[in-house]
Order: C-alpha cells, then structure tokens, then sequence
C-alpha cells in the first residue's frame, strides 16, 4: 500500500464513531457494538476498504470489522461508508497485536492483497504464517475459516504449505479467480492488477479444531 | 494422449525383458525384480516416458517403474531405455487396478498430465480423486508422497482440495515451475505447453498415517 499523507485524517478517524478506539474493551464481547448475533467477519489489512465495505452493503446480515494500520489510508475507507451501512466498524491497528483485541467471536477472516514481505528472515510477518496462525486461533468462535486472495504466486504459494501444516483443509481454491468468478467483490489492487492480466489466487481453507 | 497405431507394438512389448507380464505375482516384492532394497518410484500414466527413463537415469540408486494403459505409447518408452538404465520396468495395465499390483513397498507415487476427465460425472476417474487416493493407501511402504505435475489449472485446483480433505500436508507447491526451477526432468507434454507460455503447476504432498 503506497501511502500518501492525508491532512487531518487523524482528526477524522478521532471524530467518526464507525472507528472504534477502545477496542481492547469490546474483547469477547463485539457483538454488543452491533446489538445482534450476525456472524462477525473480519478484514485484517483492508487498505482503502473497497472490498469490506462492498461485502457490508452486500451482506446485511454479517457484522464486518475492518483493520488498517495506517490513519491515511484507514481514511479513504471511512470516506465509503455512508448512512445506509450500519454492519461495519473499523479499528486503526497493528495485526500482530490481534490476540488482544478478539476472543472466540470471529467467524471468518479475510487477507486480502497482504504485504508478501518477500525476504525470507521477514517469512514471520506475513498475515498466513504459522506466527500470526496461532495468533488467530482463540480468535474464531467454533470453525476456523480464513479466506485469502492475492495476486502475488509466492506467497500464495508460501501460504497454502503454512495453512495445510497448520492443520487447515483446503475447502476450495481458484488459481485463476476472474476466469472463474461472478460474484466476487474486488480490493483497489485487484482491479488493478487483474485488469493488467495477471492471475489472482484465492483459497478458502477451514480448521474444525 | 493421442494415439498412433504403432506396428507390431504388442509383439515389441511381449518380447521385452523390461515389460513385466505376470505383474500381479510380484505384489509386496517388486524389490527381488532389481536386486536390491532401494527406493522404488511409481509413475502412473507415463505416456511416452521422458520423464521416467529421464529420471531413471539421473538417479542410479532408485527403482523406476511406469505405468502405461496403450501398448502404441508404451512402446515408445521402452524405445528410450537402452543398456545402460537397469533400474527401470515397465507395466502395461489400467491404473483403476493398481491395488492388486503393489503392496507396501511404494516410496513415491508420480502423476503427471493426467488425464483432467473435465466432466464433472467423471471426477472419480482423475488420478487424484478421493477414489484413488484411497487406492493408493495401502501401496506406500511408509510415509505417502505424492509429487504432481499438470498444466490443468481445474484438474490442480480439484487435486489441491482432494489431498487436503484427505489429509495429504503439503509439503512444497510450484504455481509456475518453469519460473522456479532449475533440475526439472520433463515430460512430452511439459515441453510442448510450457514452450506455449503456459504455466506448469507442481506439488508435493505427504501423509503419515
């Protein structure tokens, strides 16, 4: 994600109640922002927020939250969300601090277009490594679901050895997601990178225990 | 695999040491047919056999057998083997029977270019269905491995969800081999799609028990 400084998005992010700022409170307990028991989703990277804020105005009856590090472009999500959307929250934070935040809750969350961190010593941070998959465990309310897109083969690649040795099984899989897919709510990159021609992988994989 | 009529293919084929008739006998004790306790490689469906004679003979120290339905295409494997490969023979049979060949004394089963049967009634036929995987549990001597080529993308996709759901891990995955490696032993069919720009998809996967 290029970022670019946005004037004054901290000041908008302080002042709109869809950003939850005391998140650490609401652990285990999420459901209460929402006054339901809808199935809570949850984007972990949603850069601008094409693709959570697409499936919020789709899905009425999924709770989505969505989690951006970055105030600027946690900023341009925030600008997508209009009146009519009441199922979205968002939260300014770091992945890796995610254990804190969510307790047996989730029911399904998506990586969409993370950073591949290429470079070996930095395997660890990427969002499907075995280090973020233990954090994500006591996060999910009963199945562990995670859906992942990404148009980037080597991790995907990466991903789906670290998945299958983490004891998840693949549910489905698309190497080729736009030659296969009708209805499939696009991020900011996969449009853009699917329009140059590249192929974009996305698997859905499941762990019962 | 198109077929060509070979003259006289099945006397070549009855009058060849190389090409094991009374196969069924030599279940649970292929070893006593090389002489020796190396590991022995199963090819299923090795069409003309580049891959296998090549593989033959880059790795003296492993037990090579192809497996092959057609005698036209058959024939043009044994053609490749000469003096200098010992460690290679061939089978002439349909792989739906492969159970009452072997027993416990497979190390690695290779499957490359199946067929995709890309109907979707005839899923039970690709060599990686749930319906031969099950055959295929009682060939291994210990560890399952499975090492699969294709440049399919729906039969890989199809195969990925089947090793998974049947508790194959896998072990290491390839979404464009041509880009990746560098000691790749190609077959027929390899050659002709990967010089086409297409790309060539590989796993390997495990299971223990």
């Amino acid at each position: 994600m290029r970022l670019r400084n946005v004037k004054g998005a901290s000041e908008i992010i302080n002042n709109s109640t869809l950003v939850i700022k005391d998140y650490k409170n609401y652990k285990g307990s999420y459901k209460t922002l929402f006054n339901n028991d809808n199935p809570i989703h949850v984007e972990i990277g949603m850069g601008k927020g094409d693709f959570i804020v697409g499936m919020a105005r789709n899905n009425p009856n999924i709770n989505f939250i969505g989690i951006e590090k970055y105030d600027s472009v946690l900023v341009r999500a925030l600008e997508k969300i209009d009146d009519k959307v009441t199922n979205i929250r968002l939260i300014r934070m770091d992945a890796k601090d995610i254990e804190e935040v969510f307790y047996k809750e989730i029911d399904i969350i998506y990586l969409n277009f993370s950073d591949p961190w290429p470079k070996k010593r930095h395997s660890s941070r990427r969002l499907t490594s075995t280090t973020f998959l233990k954090k994500y465990d006591n996060l999910f309310k009963d199945i562990k679901t995670i859906i992942m897109k990404t148009d980037n083969r080597k991790l995907f690649e990466f991903s789906l050895v670290e998945f299958s040795n983490y004891g998840y099984k693949i549910e489905d899989i698309s190497l080729d997601l736009h030659k296969d897919c009708s209805s499939n709510v696009e991020t900011e990159y996969e449009k853009k990178f699917s329009s140059l021609g590249y192929p974009i992988y996305k698997v859905i994989v499941k762990k019962n225990v």
